[in-house]
């Protein structure tokens, strides 16, 4: 039987496991990206490790997310960004020069590679054939540190795209179809392989506008074959000798198949608050919009805002809209400046900004009250923005740009019969140049050493698990406790993230204020839950927070899965139990398990008895892979990793 | 005798008092200019007025400060002012067209005209002759109605500027070498007329850099005559109609003389953190500097960008340093980018940002902790760049391009000779062009009434002054009360400048976080403060806030000059008591003053009994000019206008 182009390059990368959906395998990682909300714990977690260098063929550290640097705390991250970098051995990519996965795809993507990122929209490169899946903070860590990463084997459904895209219809309404007809959870567990006649229609860049926004299905990961047009755009960034021709075997087979007729789409709007939530652009038209942003890791590329710019040149901003152009790397800001596009946009009425994920998460450009903004981003999630009940669309750049000149949401093919206008199209540059100087590879880096603000504190690490674990009920909660509750992540706690002594100070605090407090006064001790503890966000403070402040255990009716993930990865024991045995448990009980736990962890014991203020008994459930099991002995997966390499072992078999 | 060219102006102006220096002199206000942290509610008095359209013969209103716009309140602001430019006749600058002092010098800055505007650097015009005057929002609100502005008639000193600046020195360094004879106090009660030979050798933007800089002189306002070079810079941006030879009779008089010798002059940076700490580069030369920026309203300009632009041509960006370019004007963004200057700044590796005030004000690009920060503004107060303990110097832009090279405050003397720069120099471009899509004159302004988002209050209007007032001592407070007790300027506090009912509970929380509800609750009552009440920034919400509690008079030792004339504004009574009346003074005591308080305070009387507890007197004392009487019985300077506007008397007089 052939294989698919997803399971050529985990075959080619496999370290553990079978490729048989749903089983776990371990993956070796060729290159790795992190940015600068998630990457000042990477690079903690790796100081942690006690590692000279890093191990991948290659990592990169972008400063993307908080360019703005609206407090002294993001300045201090991004100058210890760049120490780490230049310490461990990763480029370094300055703030301004660009979203990681923009700048990402234009000096490193790699046809075949393995990429492992702290970001959710990781998967663009697959636009150019990389198997790239975004991943916690700590995994990231591991895997610059030479270990696999270990993931269930996902589905693989072929999206046959058949046919070429009308006049006026985009990559991004290719994706955006995807969204209507599957949903925003239609990808989860899976991987998107995109195959068919289509294919060869779209240049690199609408193909990674695809790959990236894969990502709103829930998908692991989008990939493309690679072909001509791949080797031509790798030879426009004068990087040809990075192209393999990579394609699925004619045989191989499918989990499923979706097919698009891209002759038969039109322009797409996701309204208000979800990307899934799709329909004609012309179905809205006529709705006032405010606030007008192209950008982003989805559509800020220089081939995506100069069709926009094309269709401003002889055209005005409609003077109740703010339009505001964020691209999305300097090089586009610069080749854009430099071909004269950039002052054309300015002179129609943009505000043309910095290179800067910001305003898709809510940093700078929040939209006004009680009004429209209509974006190419790709996440329209209410408050996002960064404010309460906003009203955000998401589009394509011609269709903004339309709405932007006519003050409305409009088809810009309506507005093209209107004031006439000629479809605007791009074509590649010859040759993609500039901003080389805004990344500084780790042999040009300035020698001077890690160097942390007051704000960046050394990570945490957990001694090995205890035989005897015994506490107080720190804490009792009900059912559907989120992350959201144990760690909030509004913008006030948020900047706190390299810090976690002082983010630990919020922890729980939406249910108890109190709570930091008792539990690092406490010498250890258990969280007591209902129902579906930690569901949410799949945020590793939530887990790693509580360990920081002593917590050894939780004792839950049920646990969400990924939060749970995250327990074992910081060292935690989740044990589950039943309805009578919670209600029985009061907060303040003295919790014993009478077990040697370190040694039953270990063997496999699944049965734990709880003895609670010496006085009753109850039984924990310990539900735990093997590997799970190794990681709570450890301490978590850091300890884990951090035995590992000192006692000499191959870090990337993993266990 | 003859007169100086700021008598001629005044002369022309004039509508109350007569030209002696110390006399209240009143005069007629041609133009106004308001941006966004101080216009919100420069247009909430504008439209308790009951005014229907600006009187002045031009308003502007301009997007500068929050133009990142972190919070949709910042959004908000800048919606609610296009509405009120719209509905009163404005002109209006979108947020990204610029710094207002630029642009207004741009597009609006007439020879011979006077101008008043909410905020400090409102003097840069002066370089064209103009003048302009930085007042507060009320003071702004009440020249739109077509009233009088009333200042003490200032000192005339003369400037007289001989020579030519040699190779490397800039028009900033002659602001510098004031800043570093005369201090910070230097130009306090004084206007600043540039006369001399040197004039002629610097063109209008070197001379607007020094006007504009002259705020931190403390001078009411500073300005040059007009010649050739004016008449020749107003035909380049379009409008030589607007020129007017303007200077000084040659039998002038000045109270002072200051003579300033272009050519000795050198590079000059101002050392943190007072404006006024200036040494010469050299004498710092070698110190790290971790952050560059140029821009501002003093340095943002084309022509002090574009020299930068050049020597970074063939340079980079020392790794370590980050720099950033923030233009003053979207003008000057479009300029640099259609010229290729944008392109090269960026290669280079500037972050090259939107128009804005931003980092000037501790809005964004705020630097990292215990590092250095060269900027091409105007101010380095503590604290003022959005982190405590900054270390900010100030400096021209070739001084920061160089620093941004060599990693290091540098010389540019010296690094020229290291590396080979030449003087870069500048040319008035042949025709100033672009962005006049972003300033919407009245006549083009979409009629969509005044649009208020949730955090946009109406602000409140006193009644007329009671005769008989009574009530408690609401606070009693210690000496050396500032206006940041009163109304804290933190950014948190900040947002709410456009809702008094909102800001209003912040009210010397620092103080006594109980005193907003306390004095809420009450109807009516008094502060009780030492010697100097009110002292620092000129804030007016530190009367206009009490005042909307229902304050109704401060007992204290003493004033602070300027508060006690917002008392006035906002029809507060300032009585000074003598320290034993404070000492015997309690919080919570019944206060009453006896007299009928109307009637005294119209006819003169200068002592005022308290009784207090309805059991002891005591005497305060009223000092108040009849104007300040007149504002005080008709309940603030608001109600006051508004009276005057009802009965039809003619504002422009006064009284």
């Amino acid at each position: 039987m052939g294989q698919t182009l997803t399971e050529k390059i985990l075959d080619d990368h496999l370290v553990d496991g079978e490729l048989n959906v749903g089983e776990e395998i371990g993956i070796e990682i060729d290159q790795v990206l992190t940015q600068d909300t998630t990457g000042t714990l990477v690079w903690l977690q790796f100081e942690a490790l006690d590692l000279d260098e890093v191990q991948t063929d290659l990592a990169a550290q972008y400063c993307d997310h908080q360019t703005y640097q609206f407090d002294f705390r993001n300045t201090d991250d991004h100058r210890f960004l760049r120490s780490a970098a230049g310490t461990f051995g990763a480029h370094f990519s300055r703030p301004g020069n660009g979203i990681c996965h923009n700048v990402h795809k234009e000096n490193f993507a790699r046809p075949g590679a393995t990429m492992l990122g702290s970001d959710s929209h990781t998967p663009t490169p697959g636009g150019l054939g990389e198997l790239a899946i975004g991943a916690g903070g700590l995994d990231v860590s591991v895997a610059m540190g030479g270990g696999a990463y270990y993931i269930e084997m996902p589905e693989i459904v072929e999206i046959r795209l058949e046919g070429e895209l009308p006049d006026w219809a985009t990559a991004k309404d290719v994706i955006l179809e995807l969204l209507r007809r599957e949903s925003v959870k239609g990808g989860v567990g899976k991987i998107f392989e995109y195959t068919g006649p289509g294919v060869e229609s779209l240049t690199v860049p609408e193909r990674t506008t695809i790959t990236n926004m894969g990502t709103e299905l829930g998908a692991t990961t989008s990939l493309f074959p690679t072909d001509e047009h791949t080797k031509d755009y790798l030879d426009r960034l004068g990087r040809v000798e990075d192209y393999e021709e990579l394609s699925a075997d004619p045989d191989a087979e499918y989990a499923d198949q979706i097919v698009v007729d891209l002759s038969e789409l039109e322009p797409l709007i996701a309204t208000p608050s979800m990307p899934d939530n799709v329909v004609p652009v012309r179905e809205v038209a006529g709705e006032d919009v405010e606030q007008v942003m192209i950008g982003s890791c989805t559509n800020g590329g220089f081939e995506d805002i100069l069709p926009a710019a094309k269709m401003l040149e002889d055209h005005d901003i409609d003077p109740t809209t703010e339009m505001i152009v964020a691209p999305g790397s300097k090089q586009a800001s610069e080749m854009l400046a430099r071909e004269g596009w950039a002052s054309e946009m300015m002179a129609a009425g943009v505000n043309f900004s910095e290179s800067t994920c910001g305003a898709c998460i809510g940093i700078g450009h929040v939209p006004a009250s009680d009004s429209v903004s209509l974006r190419t981003f790709n996440r329209n999630f209410e408050g996002r923005s960064g404010i309460e009940d906003d009203n955000v669309y998401l589009c394509s750049p011609e269709v903004a740009a339309a709405s932007a000149i006519a003050g409305e949401i409009v088809d810009p093919r309506d507005l093209a019969d209107d004031i006439g206008l000629d479809v605007p199209g791009f074509e590649l540059p010859e040759e993609y140049y500039g901003a080389d100087t805004d990344l500084i590879p780790p042999e040009e880096a300035p020698d001077d050493g890690l160097i942390k603000g007051p704000n960046i504190a050394d990570v945490p690490l957990k001694d090995p698990l205890d035989s005897h674990l015994e506490g107080p009920a720190l804490l009792k909660m009900d059912d559907n406790i989120t992350t959201d509750h144990i760690i909030p992540a509004t913008q006030d706690i948020l900047m706190y993230r390299s810090n976690i002594p002082k983010l630990s100070e919020f922890t729980l605090s939406r249910v108890d204020e109190d709570f930091a407090d008792r539990a690092l006064d406490s010498d250890g001790g258990f969280l007591v839950a209902g129902e579906n503890y930690g569901q949410g966000s799949s945020r590793e403070h939530a887990a790693l927070c509580p360990m920081y402040l002593g917590v050894e255990g939780v004792l839950a009716q049920s646990f969400a899965r990924i939060h749970k993930a995250n327990l074992f990865n910081f060292g935690l024991i989740p044990l589950e139990i039943d309805e009578e045995t919670y209600e029985q448990i009061d907060q303040g009980d003295d919790v014993e398990i009478v077990d040697d736990v370190r040694d039953a962890v270990e063997s496999g014991q699944e049965e734990f008895t709880i003895r609670v203020n010496g006085d009753w008994e109850a039984t924990g459930l310990l539900d735990a892979s093997e590997r799970e099991r190794d990681l709570l002995a450890a301490g978590g997966k850091l300890s884990y990793t951090k035995q590992q390499h000192e006692s000499g072992e191959t870090p990337a078999t993993g266990d």
